[in-house]
């Protein structure tokens, strides 16, 4: 670790490690650092009682164990971690700067965003513009051929970054300045605009839900394949019992006929996984819960389960509302959770069309 | 990149990079590649046959921008992608290889353990052996503490490391061979039977699912404050539905009632985030589903909702059996994703220890 802090101020001006700082005998990375910078830690108190009282709250003992997290640089400094007991270091040595940051991922990505981030905007001297644009329902390849021909323009000085995932691709402008990067947006934006959610980190599930708490709509989900994923992601955001009612996970047919009121002849004639039954599932929902809108989806996850009428991947989604209720179908072919994660983002980017051509 | 590889070479006997790939502009690794090895790629018509056909059985055109994917090396191999379209490249230089993957998470790691992991494996002369326990409901710290003497042993030559996460802390043991790493975990399982769950890659709702499955019993859920967040992490098990029903999400106080039938009484005089509540949810799923298990979740996940006595983080846990009902109070303090989390962590948790009391 010494070794790899010596090479790594050689290339850098900022130089941060993730990993370690924990209370147990296997982390040895503070110890590193210390030595690396010839230092002797000494015993925080202020934030050893801080500690003690932060577990006190949580209706338990402070191990001595974690008496290691209380040391502080003499000649360096602590970073503050908003989310767990290990702070992080930071250290200065001819001109370059060392973090050192804990690995836990929600403790590292805290203090990087809060401590680590900021302090490298401040001291940089390049300046540019980014922006995100997120987009859904269309795969990299074809959303990169739509804009093959506006991309390739002369002077733009604008990097268009395409970052595909699961649930979308987003697009990532980068610019000297904000100019730059909105004209080039403005240039792509028809091509664009039918499947642009939201910029930045904006989810789909998020913007959905401002937008139904506007219109004063409710929603209600029911999930067969998809399993609660699909209330699961629309409860991550905060505020949605405001517009999100709940919903039922029916993953026997007995409870499709029983809580949601599916018939048992569509269940017969056409199968759980059909369109009719997606309909019904979507109508029994709107119907029990009083929602404005419902959501029926079911499928197939996966891995087993499949049949060549009915493969893997196979999924119906239907959306009820007041007018009446339509219904699409897809065909995955990825694993059981991806197969999950892609059916709930085109259930929800069936109401994100819906509403905007409701207008 | 080039020079990034000529410094690798020098440090290590195999070389890993990720990230690139893909169809678009931007990518400019496999070039890179080609270049630094000074090859000149082929057009592979078999695999663009096979691209072409994978896209049309997806019933879509295959855009033309995707032919660069169908390049292969002349002087190199490349990697096949399980769940993907960008192949690998693997390349050797005076008994240094190179391994290059594609940055999507899910294909990257098909990579690696399909083909770089066996590699690497077959032709290191280091051979250890590795164990992981994975345990719930202890911090890291108190079971490091509880551990302290057990682990220091002179002469062990077992490394062990304590990884914690939001549900659980793994415990990895790496030894000379499996008789050294076992016979450290017979020292220690006194210790932490209490908590351990599985081994690996197991997880807690995986390992509950296949108890439930061989003792014939079914379990269904009533989610407020994880919003089905419970759901979705049983129905992650593929054949889940051989022993889970389905679930509620009952969002609001309106739902709880209608659908599971806690009483108005309960919610007027105790609150809908209250122990009386958790029970009534947990027995009224049980009741509607007729599953043999019914688990009743309410809280405050927050950030928003908390009140002095009611405060951010509050989960009140039921567990319906035949034989009664029982629930306990939790206080997390975390964001709302991870008290949903953790949450749900508790709750299996609940169910793992009623089946162990059980016998």
């Amino acid at each position: 670790m010494l070794t790899a802090l010596g090479e790594a101020s050689q290339l850098a001006d900022a130089v941060i490690t993730t990993g370690g700082l924990g209370p147990t005998h296997d982390d040895v990375t503070a110890t590193a650092f210390y030595r690396y910078f010839q230092d002797e830690p000494i015993f925080d108190k202020v934030y050893w009682q801080e500690l003690e009282s932060r577990f006190g709250r949580m209706g338990r003992n402070i191990p001595a164990i974690n008496k290691d997290q209380a040391l502080r640089p003499r000649s360096g400094e602590t970073i503050p971690n908003a989310v767990g007991t290990a702070r992080g270091l930071h250290y200065e040595r001819e001109s370059c700067h060392y973090f050192c940051l804990p690995g836990v991922p929600r403790e590292m990505k805290a203090m990087m965003t809060q401590t680590v981030l900021p302090w490298i905007q401040s001291h940089s001297r390049q300046t540019f513009f980014v922006k995100t644009l997120r987009t859904t329902g269309i795969p990299e390849s074809a959303l990169a051929e739509k804009l093959a021909q506006d991309l390739h323009v002369a002077g733009d000085q604008v990097e268009v970054a395409f970052l595909p995932q699961m649930i979308g691709v987003d697009l990532r402008l980068t610019g000297p300045t904000q100019a730059h990067v909105e004209a080039v947006e403005h240039r792509i934006w028809p091509t664009i605009e039918r499947y642009v959610y939201g910029t930045g980190e904006d989810r789909l599930e998020t913007v959905l839900g401002r937008q139904l708490q506007s219109l004063g709509l409710t929603l209600a989900v029911a999930e067969s394949c998809t399993g609660g994923l699909l209330s699961h992601r629309i409860t991550n955001s905060p505020g949605s019992s405001a517009y999100f009612l709940g919903g039922m996970v029916t993953y026997s047919n007995q409870l499709k006929e029983e809580l949601l009121g599916v018939r048992h002849e569509t269940l017969e004639v056409h199968g759980a996984v059909s369109e009719p039954t997606a309909r019904e599932m979507a109508e029994g929902i709107r119907a029990r819960t009083g929602a404005d809108l419902g959501i029926g989806i079911t499928g197939i996850a996966g891995p087993g389960g499949g049949t060549p009428e009915k493969p893997v991947g196979l999924v119906y989604i239907g959306l009820a509302v007041t007018a009446g209720t339509i219904a699409k179908r897809f065909e995955f072919s990825f694993d059981r959770e991806t197969n999950k994660l892609v059916s709930t983002q085109a259930a929800l980017n069936m109401i994100r069309k819906w509403l905007h051509d409701r207008g």
